[in-house]
């Protein structure tokens, strides 16, 4: 298998309201959760598309700084593999219409720039993505790995799908505007571990209605500028989870910061992230009301140590 | 002319000390002003691959959400073109051999890596950035555009011209040691800047030594977790400036934040940022003992409004 589309640039979101919310909470309090820009526009950053792979690719546990004790003075990192392996199931759009350098894409044509979609896992470690943030934004602690599904669902295939997304309590610019109310999809998306033993758990079910900015404001905001977006460009949705645990589409979320462990099925196992040898799998389907079905297919990797 | 390389993936590093001090200071104050990580490890975020141009491609202001007024509450962010569009000059870095995924170059292999180096312009809306960049980095208000030069000068070409950079007061990481003490080059860096009426003021003249990481780090440490470098793909070394306001590799430095316009040659014109109609140039050139030279050419484009 390979990738279905020549990725030239890739670019991730952060539209998932519940997973926004959550990891700002850990870090800053529930008073400061969301920073002040989160529902003016569709906060994202360019990613390494040299490092996205097709589903069932392995996926090497990372080498990088990681500071171990962060109260430490002065501040002293070290050099080893991430302890904080983590996922983060995401939805990715394939495009398929350029726009020109210097010319936006208006929110009412975005969707005829939109090929498809695919199920997306932004592998994340934690630690290193802590040490190396701040101020330019994640680098090491993403580009190690990120995996797609290997078939695009089309857009026309998801639009007995549409649903509302997350109410933005924000009234947005102009630019960002949607005539349509529908403007995500029901999805169901679910994250199955394995461990090397081969016992599957499903740790996490949520859906992709759990995203407070839809594709097509992503590509209004993305061009406004005038930056072009070339067919086979890719764009993630940013993690998608629900407002309790067991929806996450985060092991960070999963296990509260790493600091609760939480139980695989069929076993005394638990985890708070991902040990040597673990499979994560991301499935995604919409059910129809006459029973019908689109399946996205799998987004799977095994942890290699 | 063309793009010399067919670009995969670009990488902006920040690896220019007294532009990264100077900036710290601006926003933190001198006690704070480089973060934790910097000297650590050579802090960089991944680019818009897509938005690269030629020299002589003209530059559209860029439209974008701005907060007028940063004190008020709630915020309320505008939409408008920026009013502190900026330039960052640099040397971009093309990579000429590639390493698989999960393969990281040693520091002393990286040298073989390279292809050659360019002048490169990170144009950047200040205004736009600022608003944005919480928390995951700079995004519309960089990937509008970024210029670089059409002739890339051979790594060989420059082995007359090296030196040794600023110095870095924390010792680094194994991965991070190389046995050599000049690892960036001597290369006499210029800004122009040409009014819309066509008089031109150099106003600023820096040096490429001004790097506390030199570029076979930036690619130790950029794939040091396993992320692949492909030939084509390029690294910009983040503005190079010196450590006095003349020497200022952006005109955030020397207009002190946009807090001191400074004056133009050959008439009673004054900046802080560009307007409508104004031309930069960077220009690039060793001299070497027996007065031999190395150019780089001109990196130069035109707002446009």
């Amino acid at each position: 298998m390979h990738l279905p589309m020549v990725i030239g640039d890739y670019t991730d979101f952060y539209a998932g309201y519940h997973h926004a919310y959550a990891v700002g909470v850990m870090f800053r309090g529930p008073e400061n959760a969301l920073q002040p820009n989160y529902t003016h526009l569709p906060v994202g950053y360019h990613g390494r598309a040299s490092s996205i792979v097709v589903s069932g690719t392995p996926v090497r546990r990372p080498v990088g700084q990681i500071l171990q004790d962060p109260k430490a003075d002065p501040k002293r990192p070290t050099v080893a593999p991430t302890q904080r392996l983590d996922i983060e199931l995401e939805l990715g759009c394939f495009i398929s219409k350029s726009n020109p350098l210097g010319q936006p894409v208006g929110i009412d044509e975005a969707e005829e720039h939109v090929f498809g979609y695919v199920l997306l896992n932004d592998w994340s470690a934690r630690d290193i993505q802590a040490w190396e943030y701040v101020p330019l934004g994640p680098f090491n602690g993403k580009n190690f790995a990120t995996t797609i599904s290997p078939w695009v669902v089309l857009a026309d295939a998801l639009e007995p799908f549409r649903t509302k997304g997350i109410e933005n309590p924000t009234p947005v610019q102009e630019y960002l505007k949607e005539k349509k109310e529908a403007t995500v999809y029901d999805i169901h998306l679910e994250v199955d571990l394995t461990t090397p033993e081969g016992n599957t758990s499903t740790v996490a079910k949520t859906n992709g209605k759990n995203l407070m900015w839809s594709f097509p404001q992503m590509i209004a905001h993305h061009t406004l500028g005038g930056c072009p977006l070339r067919p086979g460009d890719l764009l993630g949705s940013g993690t998608i989870s629900g407002p309790v645990p067991e929806q996450s589409g985060s092991l960070l979320e999963l296990s509260e910061g790493g600091k609760r462990e939480f139980q695989l099925s069929g076993g005394n196992e638990t985890r708070t992230f991902l040990k040597d040898g673990d499979t994560v799998t991301l499935r995604g389907f919409c059910v129809g009301e006459a029973g019908g079905r689109v399946g996205f297919g799998e987004c799977t990797g095994r942890v290699q140590g």
